[in-house]
């Protein structure tokens, strides 16, 4: 809260009421008395006003508007950390010079075809397998995952190819049985704003993605960090995976200007799905590509042996051969931009 | 999954491919030979095909597209239950010709303020107290609520005021504490696809009322609502709360067209938050009126003595006697829709 | 232009370029130096600032973000003119406590057809015929429209009727002959950014029905409105008709809370258009009462005498005896709220 | 209109209905009883039905919905035309295998400033000049731009440094000046749908370039597409300009995902426009590197030799030497992509 913008009618009263409201948080009001509007500047360290003092405000009479100026998140923000963030996993970084890809199927199936997909993208060229063992579904009769024994397979690919695992945790109750297999902790896009699995993630130690919400903006995003972070967990990654808008030629619309966008506005490494991002394994490799052109520090991908009897996300799920031929071809823009994949 | 669109190129042997796939499942399949497309309606009863099965199909070589004619929801749709679902809360009823109107703080702030508030609005003309004891916060660093104490307080206030009381659940393990008090419970926008949350309310017997996602078109609430009542709980209501577009005029964009949308669909009653839905305390009263006459079932408002002093969306609550006086002047628009306050 | 937020790194030759700037401008500036953050408030008349120089300011080194307080239109704001504006058109008067109705075809068809239809809308209590001798029309193959024989029916079927008209132009070359015949030129929702079109019906003397654009806000509605009054037409309406959202299951987002946000911004008159706001027959009556609950000055609906023979937008018309049916139910919610029909 | 899907309640004699109507316009019906629902196929050459008579089954009683499978335009469509459409001006051509950039200021403001930038985006590495004549200026006290002085202007640039020059037109009645002097007519964002507009254009024999309406549809672009080829003209480029949607972060939401998805559905060359897409100078290097990655045919990038003094859109303009560097930048990722600048 920042800048307090008076109705035009506000009364000398009213706007004595909130100067000494202001002075009661120990904050410093400048009233300038423009020909048509008053404003008030707020001087101080405002950063400790919280949402209620700020709701307050907005909701005494005389007051038409309040303005932020602040960020309303600090851990997360670029001012509170100059230099980016790097997360090491298993001795893999991201956020540094090096672009990993994680790679595997949208969720795990059983032991065989998810070591197979392993193995194959291992093969790829790949740093992290993904693959999902609690798969949120919009219907109650979809398949909804393998649980633990999911978890199980996971470990045992990694075991086979030394892949780091990441895997999406939905439910605070699932935290610690997935804190005991998984290398990287994703929350989904549906979970963004379950804050209370974001306080649960931030207890831990674990590396955390967190994707972006269906139609969150990037300050909510950057807020839900900040629930992660608040809590002593700093190694937090964000997935920019696509947002709703009316085209549906694409499963989502892939936001690729988020990218510079948060290089800007924070140190934490951005990490970007364009499986998810596009929903049409024909869009995967040229917006992956994009992505790295935009300064990605990691990619997501789909893929999986045999897409058409993939449980889920089938139809956006790249096959190995192709996950490995865009291997190849994201290196040179990775070169142009100053990376390395 | 009801009509397969294949692309132009597809080979006699793709499409035999998805037959064959088709009949494995049970289902007869019609291909239409176009001269410039072929189709092919799938013929049985799919509304057992599966999401993945679904999937499975798009994921297919030669298949463009395909087109679900069945709604994916079953129990919560009008043609499986024709009648209007009434939900009778300690005699009050949801669904029926009276339009019951349930009124209170954002956040149970403690004993006293809640008391006169449910006071004031039960003297106003409200049938349920609203109030939350645990808050979805955007910041980590605002109030979150009371928890059971705020729980606790509002019992008293149904004690004393006899209103049935409405108050939200945002995680699973909070459900045995809620349930304990609550006579709905309210499922939060932002948890509107916590899957894992909505089986376990699915899995007690109280009345649910669930908000619309920020963004979630309307057969995406109503999976939603499957997912409650696949398991066994049918008492479900939807509530309307505004989605995010690109106008910033109001908080969110109130969706009216919703509710004969929803009357078209489904058999649950639909409630309106006009309060929410604009998030200005000016639109509030209007734009109640409006649901009312679009056929909303019942009305959620936020009302507060002290609005400057609320410790959360003070800028959206009505003070008391603003709720009263808005109540009267629902009363002959209730009456001139056939519906009665 | 009012407030001008630095950049954290603002050096003190950047922020005495800008206070420069704006002095040669006339304008005074009030520096606030945060303890994070400076803030300059601009005093003075930062009305006469345009566009160009806010942008200027935008792009000075060291300035971070310029935060408009002032409304960038002026002619049709509340303030510069508090009552309610009406507009009189043949004895018949929007914006006053009467609602009058428009109703007719999308398209007119035929002499028969038009002066059928607006016999029985007459009938049914219409105060206006609507009907497009212009049409837009997305694909180039469909029928444009019978441009000036359009426009002879309708002022025939006003002979027959007494039914002032209304009509669309979409071109400023067309501005003439329709000037002829309408009593209200109305512009489209694709033509609502159409700067010349706006500066020429702003040089006629005609009332003009300004439709919200698919994706506009209400903000750069009231630009548009301010292009025509800035040449001396005062008499302009404004029409909501729905915006684009990612809901698919109406065929755009009625958003009814745009009817008060405009009371409060403006005296201009709010119609609404229930037809193209839903897209579907079946929603059009609850939408048009739900409009006129939430404070719409006029409607304007589509009706047919038979919609499964109409060249445009039959599934969204309504046929005569429901318009009629219609119209009697407007009536006790138009009392409701100290209206009338 | 290819498939047609029945109410659950359609009766026999509604669905004779419908196939007559079929057969009467030569198409065949291919009825398909499912146990739920009952689907019409339709056969024959679908491509002739014209909107209204899609309009016209969706309008009869017993139908639910109309599924249209064929695309609705043809001249656009890759299915027309397999091949690349190469688009030559004056030697430079669009949409092979090099990538052209266009480059200049927002509006062109005077002589001396418009020589000066052309030739420092021609040292630059530009092959086209930009530069509006005729401004859409969102307030009507805002410069509307030179008129026909500025394209002189522009004309004079053209012979001094050899670039072929771009420019917007918005009114029809402009046409006959613009295309004396311009090599490539631009129509702007809002203009998309200005369908007389796009006729007039189809007329002439000048390069069009397309820019994307703020809420358009891929399939609404392509339609505009159409009706200037319809007329003749097919030298159209297409250019994404970013999309309206939730987020305020940036100016738009540039959807680079759609120049895949446009290079799938057309052969017309896709121009980015990073510049307008995100509004934002810090963030247009960046996201023309993204642009060429995702298989962009040329880019238009604002440049300006003071932005600060620009009369638009100065904040998002680079500086020369920006626009050099982006230039040299820009090299390998074409060639990583197998193209060039």
């Amino acid at each position: 809260m920042d800048i307090i913008v008076l109705k035009t009618d506000a009364t000398e009263d009213e706007i004595k009421h909130v100067v000494k409201k202001l002075e009661s948080r120990g904050l410093k009001a400048n009233v300038s008395q423009g020909t048509e509007r008053t404003i008030i500047g707020v001087i101080g360290d405002t950063s400790k006003v919280t949402e209620e003092e700020e709701d307050s405000i907005r909701a005494a009479s005389g007051v038409e508007n309040v303005v932020r100026i602040l960020k309303p998140y600090k851990l997360a923000s670029r001012e509170f950390k100059k230099e980016n963030t790097e997360i090491s996993v298993r001795g893999v970084v991201i956020g540094g010079r090096k672009i990993p890809v994680m790679a595997g199927p949208c969720a795990v199936e059983n032991r065989t075809v998810l070591t197979s997909i392993a193995e194959k993208v291992k093969a790829g060229g790949a740093s992290f397998l993904r693959g999902g063992a609690f798969k949120p579904r919009t219907s109650p009769y979809s398949f909804q995952g393998l649980g633990e024994e999911g978890l199980k397979y996971l470990a045992e690919a990694r075991e086979k190819t030394g892949l780091p695992i990441i895997t999406e945790c939905m439910d605070p109750r699932d935290l610690d049985v997935i804190v005991k297999y998984a290398d990287i902790i994703q929350i989904g896009a549906r979970n963004m704003q379950n804050f209370r699995l974001l306080l649960e993630v931030g207890s831990t130690q674990k590396p955390v993605m967190l994707k972006r919400g269906l139609s969150s903006t990037i300050k909510e995003w950057l807020m839900s960090a900040e629930y992660i972070m608040s809590r002593g967990n700093h190694q937090v990654m964000l997935c920019e995976r696509g947002i709703r808008t009316f085209e549906t030629a694409t499963r989502n619309t892939l936001d690729l200007s988020a990218v510079p966008v948060l290089k800007q506005l924070t140190h934490l490494p951005v990490v970007v799905d364009p499986s998810h991002g596009t929903g049409k394994r024909d869009l995967v490799a040229t917006m992956a590509k994009a992505a790295v052109a935009a300064g990605a520090d990691a990619l997501i991908i789909e893929v999986h042996t045999n897409p058409e009897e993939a449980m889920s996300d089938g139809d956006q799920s790249l096959k190995p051969d192709q996950f490995a031929k865009l291997m190849q071809e994201l290196r040179p823009i990775a070169l142009a931009v100053g990376r390395e994949i």
